[in-house]
């Protein structure tokens, strides 16, 4: 297709396509003529990630760079080409070591994961922004007088691995190894507002229930 | 106990302390006489929900005022009371009713909820803000082009519901009313990153068992 169908599918402006083309996004189509170039559905499912990171994850056009760069990189396995992608996406404050909060938080946390069962999560914990970002919300839930433990996480995290186990037999369902990881790193912008949505939803469905309504 | 014991107990400064009062954020402590006022339990444990309020939450002194006075309501039945007080919680933008792509996912909201079988969900949805999030986050998705429809969620929302019915099974630990009502709205605000950190986590340690490191 060319630019002017581009844009059509996808709804997003010429001018902001070649914005992108501009940045190292979007890769360049296939170049037809000293004018003219063409595009295809590789390029239109580009293009939707590219607004889920910019448009709805606010994510800074190098941030999302970068992230694009990890997503492209055909030379990795899969868990390094989706982790890398996602280690890159924005991240929580990082935790200050001196704070014996944070300190307290970080052994709460391993104990977490050896309750799980999280053997690799424990292997990855020193690399993984992710694990850092567990640390600061136990942290702060500890410096703030609530100090939930492992025995009050576990269950959410066993919960949790559930959801997991469904996103990534929804990824293996898409086709080619570029749409998977492609709908990975989509999925960790785009995904967590509907997530939260459901749990609040559940929360007033469960308290209606149990408690009624006057 | 005294102003100061108050302070040394929550980690909040005493100037803190004095603002929170004035504001009516914190109910004011039993005089003892001119200068000195006693303070007791239900005071730290209102400071601590301040400051989940207003210092993670960023949550604005009016609102944070407007979430207590719910919180306060003895008049109010459980539900409406802690309905009230995460009502009046900061929410996501209004969906745009003219919207093709808003009108589309307010309908998928609705198969979704039927298929779940939350029918008080259901019957609050008009007034419910909570419903309003769902219904702008799946407009989100269908706008960028990813339509998660009603069969790819539901099995979403079913776990939300055990991690809510355990909520509330976590709330009903608590002694007294005002505490279960406070527990809920802090575990709405500070209770969030938690669940985030552990999702992603989980992706990392299923990533890494199904697809090996390298």
């Amino acid at each position: 297709m060319r630019l002017a169908d581009l844009s059509a599918r996808s709804g997003v402006s010429t001018a902001t396509i070649k914005y992108y083309l501009r940045e190292g996004l979007l890769p360049p189509g296939r170049q037809l003529n000293a004018t003219t170039a063409e595009y295809d559905e590789g390029h239109l499912r580009r293009l939707r990630l590219v607004r889920a990171l910019i448009q709805v994850g606010k994510i800074p056009v190098a941030t999302a760079r970068e992230v694009l760069g990890h997503v492209d990189d055909v030379s990795l396995g899969r868990t390094i080409r989706i982790g890398a992608a996602m280690w890159a996406l924005p991240q929580e404050a990082e935790p200050d070591e001196e704070d014996p909060d944070v300190v307290a938080a970080r052994a709460e946390a391993d104990r977490l994961l050896e309750r799980l069962g999280w053997e690799s999560a424990r292997e990855l914990a020193s690399l993984s922004p992710v694990h850092r970002s567990l640390v600061v919300a136990m942290a702060t839930l500890r410096r703030l007088g609530y100090p939930w433990d492992a025995e009050l996480l576990a269950p959410y995290g066993a919960l949790m691995h559930e959801v997991a186990r469904r996103d990534l037999d929804f990824l293996e369902s898409h086709a080619s190894e570029a749409e998977k990881v492609e709908m990975a790193v989509a999925a960790a912008v785009l995904f967590e507002p509907a997530l939260r949505a459901l749990h609040r939803l559940a929360q007033e469905e469960e308290t209606t229930r149990r408690y009624g309504i006057e």
